[in-house]
């Protein structure tokens, strides 16, 4: 692609360098930041800068905050006895859109994974293990992706709880099953047959919607 | 959508009022950035504000530059007596990507489309005009998208021309016919018809590749 004007030429490759947005997408996105008042994109430019300056993490659950200690953390109305163990923010904000979920939360910010390289220590998983020593904490929820790395993580967080838990804390995950709206013959065969052997008891399927 | 930090929340509002971008799309962009050094993203900010603030619009041709004149203009090799009609830079782009021009532009901003409001006087036609009675130019190659909309452009701009115009001036349109890898079939009726009206001795076909 060829431009007339290094300016344009400069933004649209900025643009081109985000997930999934490529030249064409990234010139389209300029030209339409090129129609819009100076004053705008400025607006458009300083949140955007700002954002990465001055955003924090949670000192607690390392999401996102404003400050020292995010929102969800900060909330005396949620129960803070129950701590959902989530990969990343993204996570969050899908179960917070539920409006399901009234414990709180701990970013791990990933997941054990030997052929990406990344391991327990590079994971918020020691500061998790010191929280639960310190904090009342009841019950313990993975909500992680169902995958091996998932299930290789959840073992490996359990095992290092349970060697220095004294009470007894309830560690569940979040139910994998045919999604609502799935078929069956279209599911694999894992996760049918996880949806077998966890069958539910209909009364409670039906309350618990 | 809920978040836990405002600064988040603003950029990804930002984001999404781009075109084509949702509110998910734009999470997943905030969160890249996020993941990105401060540097590279302050870099992204200043490169997107700086192209708002400064650049400038070629007062000969309308298309983007860096300074008066676009580079287009200013290249003395593209030969200035040809001049190609288009509607937005984006054409301009196109077209000089299949480095198969050499001559120069001019960019109307918009088409004649009484339906949204845009009459004559919103483009740069008159500019258009004054333009060719003042340099020596020898032909005009209308490559406006083809709809009802473009050729009534189209034929204002000749009528406009031919009143004015002492020399005679080669006025020309871009073929309009099926497109290499299109299939007949599939084509609708008004374009079949005129490329069979607008047939080429195959010996131009072949020497015009």
């Amino acid at each position: 692609m060829q431009f007339s004007s290094s300016l344009l030429e400069n933004a649209v490759n900025e643009f081109a360098k985000l997930p999934g947005i490529g030249k064409k997408t990234a010139l389209r996105l300029v030209l339409h930041l090129l129609k819009q008042d100076t004053k705008e994109v400025g607006h458009f430019s300083e949140v955007i800068a700002r954002m990465r300056n001055e955003i924090k993490f949670c000192q607690r659950c390392f999401n996102v905050a404003d400050g020292d200690i995010c929102s969800i953390c900060a909330n005396s109305i949620r129960k803070q006895e129950t701590i959902c163990v989530v990969e990343s923010i993204r996570d969050v904000i899908a179960i917070e859109s539920t409006q399901q979920y009234n414990g709180i939360y701990h970013i791990l910010g990933g997941i054990i994974s030997p052929l990406d390289g990344i391991g327990p220590d590079q994971l918020n998983i020691e500061s998790l293990i010191s929280r639960v020593q310190k904090e009342k904490t009841e019950e313990i929820i993975f909500a992680l992706n169902p995958n091996i790395q998932g299930d290789t993580t959840i073992y490996y967080i359990q095992k290092k709880l349970s060697a220095v838990t004294v009470n007894p804390i309830r560690i569940t995950t979040i139910a994998r099953g045919i999604a609502f709206g799935g078929e069956l013959e279209y599911a694999d065969e894992m996760t049918l047959a996880r949806s077998l052997q966890n069958r539910l008891p209909v009364e409670s399927y039906v309350s618990g919607r």
